[in-house]
């Protein structure tokens, strides 16, 4: 493989900015990583794991060589991070991020970066494990990125782009920021909610009694509650329709039980058991 | 160890029922084990995998020379077969199940098999596969066994059965079996009818845009739909009110993404991380 880009600056080294580092330099995509963070615990565990070459925390010094910068941090401070630091980068520069939310922050960065080119990415890839010391080089292999395009994006840096992902392991495709939030409000927002509810409405006295069950259902539920506030925020209506599809479809559950019409809870049952296999693990 | 047991007869040679045979041998806690189904193939792959040391699909050639009798049958299934077991025991031979409901089913045998002693249990274990292919030696390992003596449990037999389940790896704790089975109702029936509809419920247009996250949460959802329908039948009113309670929870939080009432929605959030990581992974 050619090196594609010579300097990638990783802005937010937490469990997705350092996996990228670390799947940048194993797969040799860049010549050099460079790790911006505001925390130099993290960015000492990043330099550490060799996900990143150098790191700093002046975002004008880190980005000032990048052809690509990449902004990981949690999706209130993106399109904030994202202009600051397009202000110190070159002419030409590219520029994504990896929001779980797009809309919002493609709204505010497309067209809007003057000299710095910006395409929005989601890779759906993560877990409820935070922080560069669970960063994995293979966290995006096999995995969907979500590129989010607009009329006003160079397919030139689209392709370049999806490259990138690529390069990562990853599978890409091509959605709209608001087609986007829309899947994503029923593929990852309502699951997460959902697990959140469960996991909090379990009396204390049951969790002796959670089997592997209870704690598949609810692992997300261990995620960062700020970070996840926040993408929930970012796609409130989205997920305000996905929310009431889901209880919709649990009242004629609900429904079932009460009326002991076994039919109907068993087509429920088998249609989860078929989409939940049409998956895999 | 000493052996506990001479010879131990598993009725159902599932993951359930082929991990106690696993156990068993792995740990030797009895000098034999018979293993007793209806389909040769299931029976055939226990005994390749070593679970068992002979089978029969003969009920009553399998129990009569056991000392413990396990029946490890789908619920629907339990009663009826116990009971039929228990007329080619010898007397005073142990006999326990391991279904996922236990009201229903002990109300059934609990002083109705004349010599044979019962005594309820369940081993909150498993997966969403099925079958002795999956099953394994180290299933109980740290996970809970409910034990459910009522008052016409003797001690001995319920201080043997604890020792039994103990000697696989188990924790055990005794409830009685009401008290069981609204605990359940919240810590396993609940989240997988959730898992299901939440599989369910998902757009097919959106399976490809899945994460870890829902594959996480709608994981139990792949399990068997017939096994679980007849779980849900038996345990249906301490459902129907988890079920009430989890919507009316649910209800709370629709309420809060509607008001934008961003602090509502952390704090459940916040509450659901704290429950989880009281569980662990």
């Amino acid at each position: 493989m050619t090196m594609n880009w010579k300097t990638v600056a990783i802005i937010g080294v937490g469990l997705i900015g350092g996996s990228i580092g670390m799947a940048i330099r194993a797969r040799k995509v860049a010549r050099r990583v460079v790790g911006i963070g505001r925390n130099a615990g993290s960015l000492a565990t990043a330099k550490r794991r060799q996900a990143v070459d150098r790191v700093t925390t002046d975002i004008a010094q880190g980005v000032q060589d990048a052809d690509l910068v990449i902004v990981c941090t949690p999706v209130d401070t993106i399109a904030s991070i994202s202009r600051e630091a397009a202000r110190h980068c070159r002419p030409g520069t590219m520029m994504t991020d990896v929001g779980s939310t797009k809309k919002a922050i493609v709204d505010q960065l497309d067209g809007n970066l003057g000299e710095v080119r910006f395409v929005g990415s989601h890779p759906i890839a993560g877990s409820e494990q935070a922080g560069p010391e669970h960063a994995r080089a293979d966290l995006f292999q096999g995995r969907v990125v979500v590129l989010t395009p607009t009329r006003r994006s160079a397919p030139g840096d689209v392709a370049a782009l999806q490259r990138f992902w690529e390069d990562l392991g990853a599978r890409t495709i091509h959605k709209s920021p608001a087609a986007h939030d829309r899947a994503l409000a029923s593929s990852s927002h309502l699951p997460h909610l959902v697990a959140s509810v469960l996991a909090a409405a379990t009396p204390s006295a049951y969790l002796p009694l959670v089997g592997t069950g209870w704690e598949s259902t609810t692992r997300i539920a261990a995620g960062d509650s700020e970070l996840w506030r926040q993408i929930i925020a970012h796609n409130r209506q989205n997920i305000l329709q996905s929310l009431d599809r889901f209880i919709q479809r649990l009242s004629v559950m609900r429904e079932a039980l009460a009326a002991d019409d076994q039919r109907t809870i068993q087509r429920i049952l088998e249609t989860g058991r078929q989409k939940r296999g049409a998956v895999g693990s």
